[in-house]
């Protein structure tokens, strides 16, 4: 299988975290697939991706304000992998694991993803539970000393055979429920000195054993790898091996995660490749943090939310979802089914970043197949301010924009095409 | 004008500092020139390129062993602009400039480069010269503090209006010369403390005004960047203002120097575009040093030889000659002209390094538009050994491979080309 | 209590690890206290240190081989303290602890001394153990992703009263027992990114509960903190809080260990005073590594081994003997019981680094009180060579010097003294 | 000669850069060394010290804002050694130099200080000007692309006999014009990645070469480097070498940087000795920044002024005002000549932090000979606050406090003494 065939054009989905933290249900799962199918489908919405803790007993979403339930059990099945907690899971009970769930979210039209995280449960290496298909048990195959900084279910997986017998039992069984996603945490950037061998890149045999494992189960799951920052010397290796990795640490709804998400698209411009795309991770939009008990709505004005939406776009960033979709608002609605905007999401779309300084940033974007050419005007200060292009050099032809968000045609004059912006808002256009 | 345009394939060409040191004379160039023409132009070697201090007054290539001369002189015009010395480029006396040597290389159907260090010399800012086209003088563009860790001639310049005319200045009288390569020095790699704003990096705008003046003067010049290692955070910078720059320290004719490239090709291979090259560096081979006053045949064994053209190659790296190239022997010049292997020097070719450890590395490359395909085996120990590459995954249909310089077809078995390899040897096949 | 008072000359002792690894039983430690007891402690050897693993089922000297015994269990008390493993340490049984092997040791006139993790056992927090003296859990005081990077057994304490109180709980047990002596590993420098917050210091506050817990406990118990380097800018906090700190990592019998700690006490030169000792580690001498499945004589030529008696004695460092020392042949003994070297031994002698360079030191130490005045020559190089001192500026008036190993008077003429040593060799004075 | 018994107790003084910058005339030397005599020498106030830019024509203060003077020239002698610029200061013409200035602050009964930069001035290297005493001439001395960070007027010199001849000779005439103090700029932390070999600590041999003249030249001249922040692991060479040494990076009149005093003084409290002073930097207080051409107040309420006298003064700082003299206002006058306070001004008293966090610090200081007992409460924090201090472990004795600026008696209850704070403000006590 060429993993870069799992996904042509930059994944579209929702992502339970934003909202439900460690907490969500089946029923919320379904909930929010359900008006995925509705109202954004249509649209090229289509993975409906369950986040961290899905195994472990008791979590309430609020569990990570003590960083996790301290020493708390997890739902493991005799060969040490990990099982959906049937009490918030119900249809996994009797061993059936997500497999009712995800053919739930198929019968939709849809897809479904879990996220996992790197290694393998401390609770199995303390009770030296065996590795399926191996004759050994899973206090070998653990490194006891390596634990992830921010949470500390699982230990990394040392590089043997013994270890990928472990991985590929657990990505077969995710095969065999109909999983289509995975989003692996605490493997693509392991900011841990534990390991001073390659720094922040330790757990690279890991994401190989990840990639052979699902070419070996033989279900083109999409693999996602957090958390960022990417490694820049490692692009190659992503780009080989993985369908998208993470640019920053964990993205939120304030202005200077977004401001400074311009420089990490500025050093990975060149690197968005069919199959291969940084990501600039989830929108936080509409209602958020509801499971962690303080439900709110996004921190992001409007014309922020528009400036995320074209940078990723412009960019060619995973477009995932953060918002409880049965509570989207219209305009939330209207932010994310701009097809216009939406079109550029393609990485026949090659970005180029024109100018980026404190206050301001320029992107333009060339579709590679339809000639179709896009630029970005972005307001990066605490001001108004003008923001232009010069088209002198580069595409001395262009005669005028369409604000695709407004629809307004826009002349260029003197080869020059300028917006007055809001602080922090943006514009972007299609050149004609 | 398109600056990738300038050189669609990597350059090739001589390059005179690793023979002649700082001391290199204009009958020595003439004479490398016409046995370029002779010998190498059939296979695509077309630049002669003088390297540094061609202006400098008593450079004789011994200068650098105590940090080339203190405080010595340098050939100036009135405008602060950097002349041929005289004393050893007689043809530039009055005020010709390089322009009656770059005639004739010319005139041989090559190609004409130059060495130049960033910035503005010394001499020009204690004196107070004046800036063509300004009302200001040197002093005034000259940042008094920015001197390079490891040649003290120049000034850096500042970002201003006056310092972007002084490099349109130079670069105009380049063009008018007739120069079409300029390998600028202390610009690609300033690892320079002085600046904390860009460790490594701060030297970004000069790199800039040497773009944009290149622009200017109209005549496509290729650029090229030095030192290296460059960073990788900066990819895009230099993809977008030069032609080459070089992702290591100098290279000169040992095994570890050759084997430290793989992990720097490692990094770069998704670099290599047209017009766009990470460089390795200069090919120190046959008669070396000559100008240092220590003249030698180079240390490379002959299978290291190979190795490091299989590499360059393969990978897609510019090809600068180091020899003396009038003391060619006959098998350096097989060396540098075998046809089979040249032909792998296009970014038509997409390097994709498959395997690398401590002991071995296997590449492949696969031609994007003639569908040729290649395979490199590495070996990197310091022992005889197997390498082999499995054709299972990638190329499953592969049935022999061509051996570029033995010209031996060798059979794949069970989807499996092997080699056994002296220490530091390599092989290098066509497949089919 | 004033901790200063607890030791005011630089302890002398045994440990059992260089020998015997993690698996010492209580045989083998009687028998080393009565060697001790013997031949040492007329010239002031007294301490008897177990080291790591005293707690551990199964330790048997080579776990250490694959990164200790993967996730086995240990000997614990109710209260998540540990206690010697029975089956090494008989006379523990029932609870008693090191009580009845403490006594014997101080039968004999010795201290006795113990080995600690830092931390709280993994075992007692998954087991969720109660905390003496509190309504808490273990679970609730261990900070699960706190790990250490060479050892597992441990997770790291929070910073609450509950955290205190468990570290008041097990040093009154260690006080109890009539422990003397405690070194604490992974706790001098834990450089450990998990905690960014202060670079290889992030566990001060587990130093300070130790130093408050001793005391409180009111027993005299000198506080010895590994491994190193210790960090140089938190040299105060060392001395506020412990009475020795490891300079180095793991100092072994090999010379660029022994050669490298010459610019550690360059560095740590100022900072030895009474009850405050930078800490070179144990002498690896005699016979070595026999609880670990090789044992050796030491590596270290017997030059090199007076090097090294030379130094730390001139530096100020304590002396914790490595040999099994029931097998101590005569050179051995001699080395360490030289009583004129041994004189040198207290914080009175203030030591002073007069000259380092990659081929030689000199240092000089002068006694406060006594007005006794010493020299060393250390010959660095690989080469015999001739060390010399010039006593013009420092002590013009000195006249001779007696070499404390051969006895020989060396006269000083023209202000000079000089020796010619063998490689690695030194020779040590004592002037008048 | 002892350089420790140059100045048994830290140097008070004034120093012309807080007020002047780099334009101090002579006129303005004598009215402040005037103020001086008549108003802050009985307190112990004596050295006088002109700092930067003394040799530099055309130098007015207003130099700096455009990184000095651009390729301005120099007063030198025919030796390569900086004379007094006449037109600034008179009295130094026909080669005088400094001699008839020093002669009339001696005769104030004051001491006469010049600040210096490292290294040989570039006029002299670019004239290749003779060295006195050798065969060479300054461009051999002179490294080229060694040149200050922050002030490109000297280059280094390099680590030869006639590099120590050059500092020899500059010594020598220093000492013969009557000069007391020298302040060597550019030299405490060379934080310039040109010499990778000692990270900020590239010129320890300048630093050897400066103490070796001073020797030679029999005069009793301190020598205080700057800039800092000072290499904590060097302590114990500018302990042997120099007698006082920056802590941190210029300091000026803003509560940050005074609040970042703390931490620099935690960490080298145990370092303050007899003729060793690590050093805060000026106080700048009263008029300032005149010669700058923006004269004003300074800019630190009066609270934060006694903060910052009173842990100077605690921690055992030098004390160099920056004040314009001539203007001192009163209080400002009461400030520098409280002698209760600068009675903990002597290297007897030994410093010691009891406590600091963000909000608040603790010190304490003891007169080893007097027995004098001192405690500072310092509130760091911007809201009023109480801190206290509680003596029951330290000194439970304590009956009472003075307070040294307010002369109120405060009692010791319950072995505790606390103080209500206004931000950033602090007290000072004598115990008793």
């Amino acid at each position: 299988m060429n993993k870069n065939a799992f996904c042509p054009t930059p994944p579209m989905g929702w992502n339970s975290y934003d909202y439900y933290g460690t907490a969500v249900t089946e029923e919320q799962v379904k909930a929010n697939a359900r008006a995925m199918a509705e109202k954004l489908k249509p649209f090229g919405w289509e993975y409906v991706v369950i986040d961290i803790s899905w195994y472990a007993h008791g979590a309430d979403g609020t569990d990570q304000n003590y960083f996790y339930l301290p020493f708390n059990t997890a739902e493991l099945d005799e060969y040490a992998r990990l099982q959906p907690d049937p009490a918030r899971f119900p249809s996994a009970a009797g061993g059936q694991g997500f497999k009712p769930l995800a053919d739930y979210i198929h019968s939709l039209g849809l897809k479904f993803g879990i996220h996992i995280m790197r290694g393998i449960h401390r609770q199995a290496a303390h009770q030296h539970l065996r590795i399926m298909g191996t004759d050994t048990t899973a206090d070998h195959i653990a490194e006891p000393n390596n634990v992830c900084r921010w949470n500390p279910y699982m230990y990394g997986v040392r590089n043997t055979p013994e270890g990928q017998a472990y991985y590929d039992s657990i990505i077969q069984q995710y095969a065999d429920w109909g999983v289509d996603f995975i989003k692996c945490d605490d493997i693509c950037n392991t900011d841990n000195l534990n390991d001073h061998t390659e720094l922040g890149y330790a757990r690279k045999h890991e994401i190989e054993m990840l990639s052979s494992a699902i070419q070996k189960a033989g279900r083109p799951i999409v693999l996602s790898l957090s958390p960022g920052p990417a490694i820049i010397q490692k692009s190659w290796h992503y780009a080989k091996h993985a369908n998208m990795w993470r640019i920053s640490d964990d993205f939120w709804d304030e202005w200077p995660l977004l401001k400074d998400m311009f420089p990490r698209c500025e050093i990975w411009q060149d690197h968005v490749k069919a199959g291969c795309y940084p990501d600039c991770d989830m929108l936080p939009v509409g209602r958020l943090g509801g499971g962690f008990g303080r439900e709110r709505a996004t921190g992001f004005t409007r014309d922020e939310q528009r400036t995320m939406m074209n940078l990723w776009c412009l960019f060619g960033s995973p477009l995932m979802v953060g918002a409880e979709l049965s509570l989207l608002d219209d305009w939330t609605l209207s932010l994310l089914t701009n097809q216009k905007v939406l079109a550029m999401l393609t990485p026949d779309c090659r970005p180029d970043q024109i100018r980026r300084t404190e206050d301001e940033a320029v992107w333009v974007a060339e579709n590679q197949k339809t000639g179709e050419r896009y630029l970005g005007l972005f307001n990066l200060s605490d001001q108004e301010r003008e923001v232009a292009m010069d088209f002198g050099d580069l595409w001395p032809e262009t005669a005028q924009g369409e604000e695709l968000w407004s629809g307004e045609a826009v002349p260029v004059a003197e080869s020059r095409l300028a917006a007055r912006l809001a602080p922090h808002a943006s514009a972007v256009y299609r050149l004609s």
